[in-house]
């Protein structure tokens, strides 16, 4: 038995989590040997889908690096790194191992399987290949384009031989996209008055591939700007989680106009082409063709603002927690 | 020569059309021959695009079908019976005959060929088969159901297997979607305070398939009721066409979380899958497996009136209007 550090909800979260929702535990003991049974329930929320369910007084959950300490089993032995939904706490005892994966590649940053070679990355590759189906020289638009997945969708379609143009909210973020991620072009949407002009200027003829993070203002404005059969992956609505009531969007007659194809996606479903994913991905990683950023923050006790900081868009790359080093 | 009676609009319409907005010219002079050369430009409008690229003092357009008088192309002879967009109009110039399709099948009557074997048959044909995918035993909705493309999409709806609820905005239309047409279910939107609530109470489980004819708060009630991995084929959205500023639409994250699949589509990308089409349909019509009801008005000067009555619902049925019997 050993002392647990854990990150708690006090209560039910509404509107955009604060700090004071969270408590740092300390007092939770946990075996280090998985018990002959265990009547956890399955883990398998994210932060992505809100707060609502989860219940108060546990820990929360996310995508983490983690080391086995016991197993029994088959396809996991003690030693082996492992990534996947874990508790926000030192020690999980993992109801459904088969939602983990086991890292086999060891000559990549460990903290990158979060990230790059986890599930934002996957999230990356599915919503732009299999559900944009991109083609050479077609024009894409990104939002929250300096997010853990934003950055790579924009790598992944200059890989792709697209044209590349993200919006982000800060200066910090508009200088990463077009000096260090390689994006066309990249501009602050807080800065622009009327962004259906920002993006007739930034795609005067029209956006094929529309990556979608933030939903509300921007989606209408890029619904105006849409070509014929072009297409919408769903990947997130962030301006609008937190709303009371979502704000309207107006220009969906676009859709018909314009034969698009929007479509949401969940990376959970797309798990199975993680291989493939990997093929593509690891040759780009060794050549230094994709270029990652990650925001690191030190210590389980610094979670609550860490993830507090995302809904302000104070994060700069992925945000990374450390609980502990290898 | 000979005299041509037409349908002209007065000036660009803004809004809902008026029957004061046309006029019925009888001055005009056509030539029964095809000219050695034509600088018509082509004709593709049609009544679903509205009337802004409508040239005042000149004739609208619509599907019709017609008899050809004369002709210089090899695909059609003196004779032929074709179905396609031509001018309101007695006799019409087609500058671009490889957009009309010769009638082959005439033991069908001819009015069909301007609906169930024509334009709205091969678009509810394409938005359910090819947009949706249907499977045995899923779900279907329907707005405007009793509409042109309504009524053939629950009746493809129903031969393929699924369960079927359209709605409609009066007693009448929805007598025939019940008694008539074979749906599942149907009510009337008018008569719905909580469209919301109306869905639940005939899609206790959720929906599959929207055949997406109206948009505004039908489309926004829908997306609250749509099932994971469901999918919206977006047709029309008549009751936004005439809007200042379209109504807003505030539950698009259900495409995220419910993974659906939207897509807007027009027959006219599609009209290469009409011998496909025919395949199916004539043995359904041949043995009666579908109905098909037109609403009927007579003669050219009645069309204005007929065409105003669709942006108020008052049609039941595929409207026609008669310009002469064969």
């Amino acid at each position: 038995m050993v002392k647990n550090k854990q990150v708690l909800l006090k209560d039910y979260v509404s509107g955009s989590p604060k700090e004071s929702d969270f408590i740092i535990a300390t007092d939770k003991k946990t075996s280090l040997e998985v018990p002959e049974s265990s009547d956890n329930g399955p883990a398998n929320s994210t932060f992505e889908d809100g707060f609502s369910h989860y219940t108060p007084g546990s820990p929360i959950n996310g995508y983490a690096v983690s080391k086995v300490l016991d197993s029994k089993h088959p396809k996991f032995k003690k030693g082996d790194l492992v990534w996947g939904i874990t508790g926000w706490e030192e020690y999980s005892l993992i109801a459904e191992p088969d939602s983990l994966f086991k890292i086999e590649h060891t000559d990549i940053p460990l903290s990158y399987y979060t990230g790059l070679l986890g599930m934002p990355g996957m999230t990356a590759y599915v919503g732009f290949y299999e559900v944009c189906k991109p083609k050479k020289g077609e024009k894409v638009f990104i939002s929250a384009a300096a997010g853990a997945v934003g950055q790579l969708v924009g790598q992944f379609a200059k890989l792709a031989g697209c044209y590349v143009v993200g919006s982000a909210g800060s200066k910090a973020k508009i200088d990463l996209l077009k000096n260090k991620f390689g994006f066309d072009d990249a501009f602050n949407y807080k800065e622009e008055q009327d962004l259906d002009a920002a993006l007739k200027r930034y795609f005067p003829e029209g956006i094929d591939i529309y990556f979608e993070n933030v939903g509300g203002k921007t989606l209408d404005a890029t619904l105006l700007n849409m070509k014929v059969h072009s297409r919408i992956a769903v990947c997130g609505m962030i301006s609008q989680y937190n709303l009371d009531k979502p704000e309207g969007i107006h220009n969906l007659a676009s859709v018909l106009y314009k034969r698009i194809r929007m479509e949401g996606f969940v990376v959970k479903e797309y798990y199975h082409l993680y291989p493939k994913f990997l093929d593509l991905v690891l040759p780009y990683i060794r050549k230094n063709k994709i270029t990652y950023v990650e925001d690191i923050a030190e210590g389980l006790e610094n979670g609550p603002a860490a993830l507090v900081g995302l809904f302000s868009g104070r994060n700069v790359g992925k945000q990374v927690l450390v609980v502990a080093r290898e």
